[in-house]
């Protein structure tokens, strides 16, 4: 959905007029479009590039020194008409005639050619640059029917590049084309866009579906297949670009290539850097050294979801012109002095292999047995992280079952590590609930840090932990959890499970209960109590999202809770 | 929706990876997030920064020289742990200590608070300043209650820089806090995100609908509203951040602030542009003057819809921090040589205001109720304007209706300008072509140009205008119309419409029939090649976008140049 607008009419101007009080330093309003802000020293080429509006950053964004010097800006999605071509380029000249670039379009020919031909008229040196990245629009036999997609970044960039050095046209004309010849895209997409002010989107791709190819205003694409997965859409990417490398596919070994991936608009930068992981190992994998890697949106259609990957083949030449300063409203590069490089070795703190303390052999044996409880525990949340996923999104934000399962299985890989060599049961409670807090982040993966590494101290590594000591150890974390969440009874968090839990095993072991038969007493405890967060009055407990409105649903992390009492207690019966 | 992962589980490692790979220039990954990968020449005090992952650029995005030393970066909207912030905090010191900022969020305060405590217990000077620029997340009574939204960008930057500066670490957190003191943010939502792999958004709201002061994981707001127009929404988010303002409103003339335009994920640059633009005009009509204004993604929440408005108020310390050079994989500013600055005036190449050339008494006659025909081909584009954008949006890119009321009502004004100046007939309409052209860009406003353009030539200014100057007017234009467009018969565009009715009305013509007659019958040819343009066979008619199987849809060009003909012919006929 596009949502703000005025009149819809007045949608392209206003955004016109908004992009140029907001980017001054770069830019000024002419009639037709934007130019430049500011004069090199020496007069340049100049480039001037086009299109119609609702490309963000194409094409205005892409304006300024070392880049583009006037952006013709048509309607939404149209063509600017060839006076507003004419217009850009006569307030962008300076003497050493104008080169033209714009993405290979129908309209777009018509009218930045008439506006050639004006300016040549006019005794103005002008030149066109279509640029054709778009492999699906045509076969690799009719390159020259083939759409612009957001390859243009790189024609506009060398073509800026080469200006900016003070290259006549006749040469940036030659390099402009060069890349064009040695840029090739493809995109995907997911659902498209609603222009400002219409009620249906521009055209639709089933829910789930993808479709391979389709244009950036919903031309025709190639075929439609299930959404892949992110890795799969990187082989796909990478396929499809190497199939149609200008550099012949037995040559790209070595070869060095400029990866672009552009979101179209609501695919966000997260899921296109899980994507472009991928990229980055199938290049590596054929030899190919990927330069200067661009990763976020270049060529969008509003909020439209979908993807494209573009590569830019470098020779030595657009090598250094990709590689030259720009700095636009949209795209900077290459001034600052970084300073050294460091090695690219991992830095971080994470401690070396820890020494395994000694421990007394009945506390190797309870070790082992809490390596196995620990193992179930991460199979029983597997099993539910769905259901605590949900149970989370509807009053919180949804996470609570992807932060349970990484910390329970990086706690149970921690616990069977350290039984293997030997640890006591104290150290490798503590090592459970480093490796829970650390991989699961997030307030509840702490909390649980917290309830191993307080059970660890209690168990200690030479002792026999039997249930006065476990009984003892909870009662402890209960407190520990509550000091450091600073939460308390009734407050509708894990805390709600974990004190009667802990109360009612105190209880039963101080009874004589065995710990098997405490515990069981105490998992039944903390399930309904659990149930009980999800009774609180409306407003008594905590409102934590838009809409939650007490919506009788139990606390996710207090059914956790619950749920991983009544795993462990299943098993200490069956011993 | 988010659409791209592998295992919803490994998302959050993957895409740091996949950053850090497409990002070594700047970082290189650490236990628990990112750190620079470059060093400084002088050690600086290090700035770390850090919170949940999805909302990039925040927080990897800042991590490079003049901005931030590390980004701890916890799992998906979860806090990093600890020993994840301690981590990457030992990786990024340089010896004169670590100031670690972050938005104010409880996991965030007690993770970052515990690696503080750990830092120091080593011996580290370490300090937190944790960001609360959310005006609707508390009142400002208890201001260290509110949220960090997209003010987190200021309170960074102001302390990245005063650390590339080389300060001390007292300097560099006085100078963060002052920041944090002087940043206000609003924020608006209108639909919710979707975790990877979640099939619910993790929260809603109603279609149509906006909610005021959501946060960014779903947070409660204060109120719900009809989503308002652009303007309106800037008017609410200058209103607010003035009132809350810590320069007191009394005051606020003359005050420098930068405003940060912030996207969500899903709300696009061009819808804030059209929304800063009245910020801009709002700030300019009471005084403020906006400094380095910054339009896009700052701090976003996956796909989100949603918007938020950032104020920084400077005062000179602060200013001179702002402008400092800085440079990230998300935000560059301020190392460049950019030459001269122009002047802001419009450069291009409109036209100053042509002389009428002399014309007839009988051709200024023709001209001045053609100016009436054109403008009521105005009023029945306007009443029309959402059916033809409609029947557009079916196979087209549903911009149709807009142009051409855009157009038709730019002509219609020339003409209306152009008559009261005593222009003929062959110059109004030339006029009205041209304005129609430029106003409604596209394919379809050339087509109205050359159209309007070749009837005023075929008219001009001395004759008066017959039947038949009219029907060979037409005639050519038909003909220019295919020249120029490349298209024929049966092409489905307005062509098809536009041809038999030039014909139709010069048989009627050379029939002896009147101008009205004739273009009566004329006109209802028109608007049967128009309906006919939807029954073409499957395949024949040019498919024009995604999911267009021939859908039996006239195109819009031709049923839009039916109209035109029948409104013209309805007062031809009254005349």
């Amino acid at each position: 959905m596009t949502r703000l607008w005025n009149a819809p009419a007045d949608f392209a101007d206003e955004m016109v007029e908004g992009f140029a009080r907001a980017n001054g330093r770069w830019v000024r309003k002419v009639y037709g479009g934007v130019s430049r802000s500011t004069v090199a020293e020496e007069p340049e080429v100049a480039v001037v590039i086009g299109g119609g509006s609702g490309h963000y950053p194409a094409f205005a964004g892409l304006v300024g020194p070392g880049l583009a010097h006037g952006a013709a800006m048509g309607n939404l999605f149209a063509s600017p008409s060839a006076h507003q071509v004419e217009s850009v380029a006569r307030a962008s000249h300076r003497g050493r005639g104008v080169l033209l670039s714009y993405g290979n379009y129908a309209g777009d020919v018509l009218h930045f050619t008439e506006a050639q031909e004006a300016l040549r008229a006019d005794g103005i040196d002008c030149r066109t640059v279509a640029v054709t990245d778009d492999i699906f629009s045509a076969g690799p036999n009719e390159p020259e029917r083939r759409r612009g997609i957001a390859g243009d970044l790189t024609v506009f960039k060398i073509a800026g590049a080469a200006a900016s050095l003070g290259w006549d046209l006749d040469g940036v004309e030659r390099v402009a084309r060069r890349a064009n010849d040695r840029t090739r895209s493809m995109g995907v997409a997911f659902s498209g866009c609603t222009m400002p002010g219409a009620a249906e989107p521009l055209f639709s791709v089933p829910e789930g579906r993808m479709a391979i190819g389709l244009g950036i205003h919903g031309e025709p694409g190639l075929a439609e297949t299930e959404i892949p997965t992110a890795d799969g859409l990187a082989e796909l990417f990478a396929e499809h670009l190497l199939a149609d490398a200008e550099v012949p596919v037995a040559e790209t070994a070595g070869a060095r290539v400029v990866p672009i991936l552009n979101g179209l608009g609501s695919v966000k930068s997260e899921e296109l850097f899980v994507v472009f992981r991928r990229v980055a190992e199938l290049a590596e994998e054929r030899g190919i050294t990927l330069v200067d890697p661009q990763v976020g949106e270049f060529c969008t259609s509003f909020d439209m979801a979908g993807a494209s990957l573009t590569f830019l083949w470098l020779d030595d030449e657009l090598e250094e012109l990709w590689a030259a300063p720009a700095d636009t409203p949209a795209f900077r590069t290459g001034s600052f002095d970084r300073g050294g490089l460091l090695a690219a070795e991992d830095g971080g703190a994470e401690a070396a292999e820890r020494a395994i303390p000694a421990a007394s052999e009945e506390s190797r044996e309870d070790a082992r047995r809490i390596a196995g409880l620990l193992d179930a525990t991460r199979a029983a949340i597997d099993a539910h992280a769905d259901e605590l996923g949900r149970l989370d999104a509807i009053a919180g934000d949804g996470d609570h079952g992807i932060g349970m399962q990484r910390g329970a299985s990086a706690a149970a890989a921690e616990a069977a590590g350290l039984a293997a060599r030997g640890a006591g049961a104290g150290t490798l409670l503590a090592g459970a609930g480093g490796a829970w807090a650390d991989r699961a982040g997030g307030t509840s993966g702490a909390l649980w840090g917290v309830i191993l590494r307080t059970l660890g101290s209690a168990a200690g590594d030479d002792d026999v932990l039997t249930g006065e000591r476990v009984a003892a150890g909870l009662t402890e974390a209960a407190e520990a959890v509550m000091a450091y969440g600073k939460a308390r009874v009734g407050d509708k968090t894990l805390v709600d499970a974990l004190v009667p839990f802990a109360e009612s095993l105190a209880a039963g072991v101080a009874d004589g209960q065995s710990l098997s038969t405490a515990w069981e007493t105490a998992a039944k405890t903390a399930t309904k109590a659990a149930q009980d967060t999800a009774d609180l009055l409306p407003g008594m407990g905590r409102a934590r999202s838009h809409g939650d409105k007490s919506l009788g649903v139990p606390d996710p992390g207090a059914v956790s809770l619950a749920l991983i009492a009544t795993t462990v207690g299943g098993l200490l019966a069956r011993d």
